[in-house]
């Protein structure tokens, strides 16, 4: 090829590009119009609303967002997953609530106790090992464990369309985000892998860590404490914690997220908000002011009188998850 | 210009970009060379310890490393002139301490409280307003005020050599991070603009926040409580906590950062650490072993016994500061 047909096929290759369609799982209907429009405005040069490029930054909330909740959080089989692990080694376990009731799997009984059920089990699945451990143990559960109505792996219950956003986020230079009620070290172990976000690109709750020298080689350690809660008014305190400035745009599903969605929203820079709202009961899930999980009852209401872009799994997606690997 | 000439232009730049001095006020001595060999090793595709581009990861140290840390922390200079600002609305601080001391100009004698008298100081000039308004009032303060002896802005104390170090990392696709022990929001206030470090890869000191809707606006307000302290052992922990990985180079210049530089060092990646020695009573200033601010004992036996690069500033740095503006 000559150069100048070089050249030539490299403009007519950027066009190409550029008029390929980014999000072909998001149906023609108003939240794909808002989510295309909104970019182009703040990123075409010369434009009044025109952001530079490090303040592109768009916040994605993970549960019930960019991959499936339901029947429960996927941390939660996690949780189950480990204490039936190390069950063995504690025979204390069986007559010691909650779990007793989990390596009896009942569930329901376990979280009986409340806050302080779910407290002693993510502590005893959690903490006393080293970050590395950890990671290489959560590593192993993914990597083996599969979800209980998809048989798919957990990492694979992601949605498409979501994950093609992130994409195209990226290739607008955006710097794309996880803001998520989850364990930010159990997230960080398939985020970039699933999602193409980077570790420090990941917010989510902590426990307390300490560092150690353990026969000469520095780890830390992770112990039995809460250090942050990243949920609903949370949200945007991690935010200013880890990011320090409002994101452009943030995307969620519950009133966990409310908080972060009125945070970015009262910027005075452009923004947008954006809900997902899970009604297919075909494909995936319908619920939303009832649920005991990833409950969407006054982020709802606040969606509507704000006019933030709800997306209805149903109606507006094509795809939900991405074809089985 | 035809299209061959403009293709033929185009290799020749970045070939003489190539070949260019990325950093020429470093002399020609052992710690350049170590830098240019390691990243040449860790970027060049094929190399056997080539690191893909997200794991390219660089922790630098602020105080004493970027920037000046002498006759005192710059954020000293600030906490001081916050403390003098805010006085006519404390008429009660004429007679308490540390106050009282403060305003006399008499340092010690406010310091001679200890722990106890500066966490007042900076409690009552770093808490109880919005992050933005603190925001604000560290702009304001940086745009003001002038280092003592070199009479320039506070900014423009800042090391020729590591800015020069700074580009050139990112020119090889480094993310660089700032992991310091002074305040993460005083640090967010400059290092983008300083350094450009964005305000979501700056790790350093924090006090608690708390999200609050003022007016129907969502902010996030400063409470007088610690949150965080990114020092020492800290700084490992606020690696582990805010980016989840360890970096690839680690840059420091005290005992506070040794943790940080055996943590980088412990990975099974390639790395390097470096310690900034000040041996400059000329162009800057000679501190080491005994120096109360900026001490450095322990990590300079440490970098002696693990061959970690130590850059003497009088005889490795051709230019401390870079031009006046």
């Amino acid at each position: 090829m000559s150069v100048r047909c070089f050249v030539l096929a490299l403009f007519l290759g950027l066009d190409l590009a550029h008029s390929e369609d980014p999000l072909p799982s998001w149906r023609e209907t108003a939240p794909k119009k808002a989510i295309l429009s909104f970019v182009e405005r703040v990123t075409k040069p010369g434009s009044s609303d025109f952001v530079s490029i490090p303040e592109r930054i768009a916040a994605f909330d993970n549960d019930g967002t960019l991959w499936c909740e339901q029947p429960c959080y996927f941390q939660g089989f996690f949780v189950v997953s480990r204490i039936r692990a190390l069950a063995s080694a504690h025979p204390e376990w069986s007559d010691q609530e909650p779990f007793a009731s989990v390596l009896k799997g009942d569930l329901k009984a376990a979280l009986a106790g409340g806050e302080k059920a779910l407290d002693k089990l993510i502590m005893a699945s959690h903490a006393g090992m080293t970050s590395d451990e950890f990671a290489q143990i959560v590593a192993e559960w993914l990597n083996s464990a599969k979800h209980p109505t998809y048989g798919r792996p957990f990492t694979e219950c992601v949605y498409q369309p979501m994950l093609e956003l992130l994409d195209y986020l990226r290739s607008r230079q955006f710097k794309t985000f996880i803001v998520s009620g989850g364990g930010v070290e159990f997230i960080r172990g398939f985020a970039e892998k699933t999602y193409g976000i980077p570790p420090e690109q990941v917010i989510g709750n902590s426990i307390k860590t300490r560092f150690e020298m353990r026969e000469g080689k520095p780890v830390i350690v992770r112990e039995a404490e809460i250090d942050f809660i990243d949920d609903g008014p949370g949200k945007p305190v991690g935010i200013a914690k880890f990011m320090g400035r409002r994101p452009l745009m943030a995307f969620g599903n519950s009133d966990g997220d409310l908080q972060m969605l009125q945070y970015t929203t009262s910027s005075d820079k452009p923004h947008l908000a954006l809900l997902v709202h899970h009604t297919d009961p075909v494909r995936e899930y319908a619920y939303d002011r009832q649920s005991p999980i990833g409950k969407l009852d006054k982020a709802l209401d606040v969606a509507e009188a704000e006019h933030w872009v709800v997306v209805s799994m149903k109606d507006d997606w094509s795809a939900i998850f991405p074809p089985p690997k």
